[in-house]
């Protein structure tokens, strides 16, 4: 089913699972949409399966999806740009492409993370390379295979006005895929990082053979806490009770499929930082944004509890165990103190 | 590990799952507890056995609880008193009870509903019966299972002032039972009781094999509306962010035992709300629920869009796939007004 009043051109910069879903949506709604990727074998892959193998096995890649190894070509002419780059791989992408990313086109940003020693937002480290763009970013719980196929889900798109972010909205709806929008695309940018963090305990809890009792209440206060970081952010403090917020915490912590969850529940049966990371192919990105959260926390004098206990546990080597009782031995609190 | 500064003598009202694990508790803590029920043969079992087979197996009772059938004897002499009996049977134990609830002692208010009809909440069936009492209410993410066998679990309890609230959590709080507090009762109380309509809308998700997309979104946005019924009938909004918010609202999503989610989960896979509740031996509270706020809504013109479609396919034969569609459809919405 078509929707979109005209076909815009959209190009996509990154072609993992969420850069090809968001292709997909996109498609499905009419638009003309180029998906770039920095790898030519892995285009050549693509372009010969119709198929995303490596990211999205299964899920048949539409004719008119176009597949690029050529920045300058997919980049021509478009009306709008999509970073879905992940967040340590940014700096070195847009460096590569910055003479050929057009100036006076908004892009919307999709990366989930805070950058390292920087310390900036997946936008910032963007703009930090490219200069200052017209942007939006784009987020929610979203695991890239559900929205490939189908799944419905939603999500909130930000910009600083509404305008990008309410025609961002209308490229991107469907039956399948709801886009709210908000104006707080600080707080919706920082919300999708920081919940790796908590992600990282949840998953600890899981590997001590805990229940819903503590996972329920680890993310609420956790909650509390990334919300509290992202106000002293800038951030406004109902943007974490969104689907930004909440929503994409619930998904991370609750689903089997989440590479910070199975850091933390590996850790939490035993296992070290080193074994876990050794054993990965894919990045969990909590393990870094941990530092960086606690390094910003630190700075702003915000306190954050969850976030520190996973950081002794991760750098550390402070026992899973003694790190629950920690966080359960505190002064008795006060919610309402809390929650304001 | 006893931790109160004296044994307060405190009579729990209900041998449920809840009210037992609560009991378990406060022994733990070093108080002087009586568990009272309804039924002589079922308080005779647990005193044989020293255990609850009914609704806690598995989990022996420490000698020092003292079981009750006889009411006055269980009352008589007690600092504080807890109401763990089922919403819908508050009334009538009430009644029978009325004689011999000592008066000008606080109550503890742990059941989580709205009553048919009358629409009060819990708290305010008791007060209805019995008359004004100084009161606290108990609610957030915790399985009485998971409370009795020792698995970390924080709570929140509400009061009028803080007094009460602060003593019900140092009466309560132990290392493995966190007790936060609050000072908007109303909210606390009305967040137990409104999840279940949406637990049975995530329950028609799961029976509709959608993922983890979905029902992180309609978590989130059930929150929304909950949260804007909640400010309608009293309660401060950030009550909902909080455990007894989104807290349990979480587990009662997620949790593979929740009645309310099972009922939903059939329903999405075809069954009729007849064949779920006739094969059902515990009661899920949401089904009526859903019909009080749904009436509750409209006398108040709140929005409700997710109560109002599990209305429509809980009593009105709609196919729960058109109402996710429906849903999915509704207006593209700024979620800053929403969450505000």
């Amino acid at each position: 089913m078509r929707r979109g009043n005209r076909g815009e051109r959209i190009t996509v910069i990154g072609n993992g699972g969420w850069g090809t879903a968001l292709a997909l949506v996109l498609v499905g709604n009419g638009h003309r949409v180029r998906l770039w990727g920095a790898f030519s074998d892995s285009i050549a892959l693509m372009r010969r399966e119709r198929e995303n193998i490596e990211f999205l096995p299964g899920i048949p890649l539409p004719e008119d999806l176009e597949l690029h190894d050529d920045a300058a070509r997919a980049l021509e002419g478009c009306d709008l740009w999509i970073n879905a780059i992940p967040t340590k791989y940014i700096r070195d992408v847009m460096e590569r492409l910055r003479g050929v990313i057009p100036t006076g086109v908004p892009f919307v940003s999709v990366s989930k993370g805070i950058e390292n020693r920087s310390l900036l937002r997946a936008s910032q480290v963007v703009t930090d390379v490219i200069g200052r763009r017209e942007l939006a970013v784009l987020s929610g719980p979203s695991h890239a295979e559900e929205v490939a196929r189908g799944l419905p889900t939603s999500v909130v798109v930000a910009s600083r006005g509404e305008k990008l972010a309410r025609r961002v909205q209308r490229l991107f709806q469907s039956e399948r895929f709801r886009v709210y929008t908000n104006t707080d695309f600080v707080g919706v940018e920082l919300g999708g990082a920081l919940k790796n963090v908590i992600a990282i305990a949840a998953g600890i809890c899981d590997g001590l053979g805990f229940g819903d009792n503590t996972k329920s209440a680890l993310v609420t206060r956790g909650l509390v806490e990334i919300a509290r970081l992202g106000v002293a952010l800038g951030a406004r403090k109902s943007t974490f009770s969104g689907l930004a917020g909440i929503g994409d915490l619930i998904t991370t912590c609750f689903s089997r499929h989440g590479r910070n969850r199975a850091v933390g529940e590996a850790i939490g049966s035993g296992a070290t930082l080193d074994d876990v990371l050794g054993r990965m192919r894919m990045v969990a990105e909590g393990v870094w944004t941990t530092r960086s959260v606690v390094e910003v926390a630190r700075e702003r004098s915000v306190e954050m509890p969850i976030a520190d206990q996973v950081h002794r546990v991760l750098f550390r080597g402070k026992s899973p165990d003694r790190a629950v009782g920690d966080l359960m031995r505190r002064a008795m609190k006060s919610e309402t103190e809390d929650l304001g």
